[in-house]
């Protein structure tokens, strides 16, 4: 109950966050603004955000000061989930119950939209006054989320993806792909929530991005399972698509119940990676959790 | 001749650097690394990191500390044409005398290597070792640089015209919609390198921004005359593409005459807002001749 009621003080200060640093949509271009809010506000899970705040706390930073850094990553994730919804790549209609940027909009737009988030997620951690940390730490979270960002990570990964489609891979190519596509930006989120302290040690860190990898990796089973085992209604996506696109999932390469069980054994690792942290990490614990077992 | 000298120094400078900062084509994911490197070396002008190094050098900063920020701001200019190439923006199939990217490669490529370009330009300004000043001076070099690049300069830019195109605009529309476009990154170009140097006063700084609005304009207006005087061949870009998508441009809202008359006026005032610096200032002198009068 307490993991709950803390999960939504999460989500309301991201929501809050995004809302204030969105530019508003009577600014021109207000088309582009538009756009903008529309792909990043609304029904999102704010996983990215989520997983800030409760590395951030489990640090002992202040909420307030997480604020910019939940917001950086979550445009980043907004971003390129518009620019993967476009005809180009896979061509979606359907994104939280809602038409896809480029459905919405137009295809421009979207492309701009996507570019100008970016943008946005590499201002707010170069000029956010709430950030709390010394500049070259600051510096530590933009690499961190470039990095995760480019080619060696989410776009590289969305490259091997769309490659992949209607291919074998098998399970350590499958896994390869995760790890850039969705994996490396939720690592830099849990990597940008701990180094929003001013003091949290090296190893710390280390040990919180292996929290972070086997989350990754957890979340994205536990996609490929809902894919089969959810509803369209539920997802806010159409169910499905995966499969009927052959794109490579876990369940098709293992098996349902392997798949379940490979989700429950990263879902120990990650916890067994906080071992040396004390109730301050108790929401990354339940996070974990959360990822595992969420229904959507 | 010292000029033209100096001008093959920076663009060697930067090609090299480029070459360094790009990944491996070798390197997976190598369809989305041939295509960042295919959209960024060749043939470009390199007229931002030009404005990088002649800014740098007019504080007095050395040529290797300059190449990071040429780089980025590169690699955001190289990023903006991919995207605006593609068929849902304005449909280009030559850039730089070559096919455009989404045309070389494929669209899902190409806004994906547009994508990781603009991470890899934040990557490279928040970790570049050559870099000489300080943490915070260099937060201030990434905050300018996305500023330049998002929904209130390039990206916005690109979106205003977009919203133009078949429209009447007035002189002050246009104006207007081209600080955006092309203003605002050749300001952030000569921002960064006046940020590379520790000593620089932010009256001088604000000297230099200057001088670079009215080069970015003169740079906008120029490119229209040559949309309507020069060749293909001599553009590497298609002649007359503006006119013939109803673009508005400076010649057809002024006449030709008065078109030229604009571009010496801001030559003029580029130069007076140089008035304090010395010789040391004269590579930033010779650009803006060079950019008023490049037939390319």
């Amino acid at each position: 109950m307490a993991f709950e009621t803390r999960l939504q003080l999460y989500q309301r200060s991201a929501e809050a966050a995004l809302e204030r640093w969105l530019p508003d949509a009577t600014i021109q271009p207000q088309h582009l603004h538009g756009a903008m809010r529309y792909a990043v506000l609304g029904n999102g899970k704010r996983i990215r955000p989520v997983l800030v705040y409760a590395t951030g706390e489990a640090f002992g930073v202040d909420l307030a000061a997480l604020d910019g850094p939940a917001c950086a990553v979550e445009m980043i994730h907004a971003y390129s989930l518009v620019h993967d919804d476009l005809p180009a790549m896979d061509n979606d209609d359907l994104r939280r119950g809602q038409p896809t940027c480029h459905r919405a909009y137009d295809e421009a737009t979207a492309i701009l939209a996507g570019d100008a988030l970016q943008a946005l997620s590499f201002h707010i951690l170069a000029s956010d006054d709430a950030i709390q940390v010394a500049a070259d730490r600051r510096l530590a979270m933009i690499n961190a989320l470039a990095v995760a960002s480019g080619s060696r990570g989410m776009a590289g990964g969305q490259a091997i993806d769309l490659a992949a489609v209607g291919n074998q891979l098998n399970i350590a190519e499958l896994e390869n792909m995760h790890i850039h596509k969705t994996g490396g930006l939720i690592r830099a989120s849990v990597e940008l929530g701990a180094l929003s302290s001013p003091t949290a040690a090296s190893d710390e860190v280390d040990r919180v991005c292996h929290y972070a990898h086997c989350v990754g990796l957890a979340f994205q089973v536990r996609d490929d399972i809902l894919d089969i085992e959810s509803d369209t209604e539920t997802l806010g996506k159409t169910q499905g698509a995966d499969v009927a696109r052959n794109k490579p999932t876990y369940p098709h390469l293992l098996g349902m119940g392997r798949a379940k069980q490979a989700a429950a054994d990263l879902y120990q690792e990650a916890l067994d990676s906080l071992a040396g942290f004390g109730p301050q990490a108790d929401m990354l614990r339940g996070v974990a959790n959360y990822i595992v077992n969420r229904n959507k």
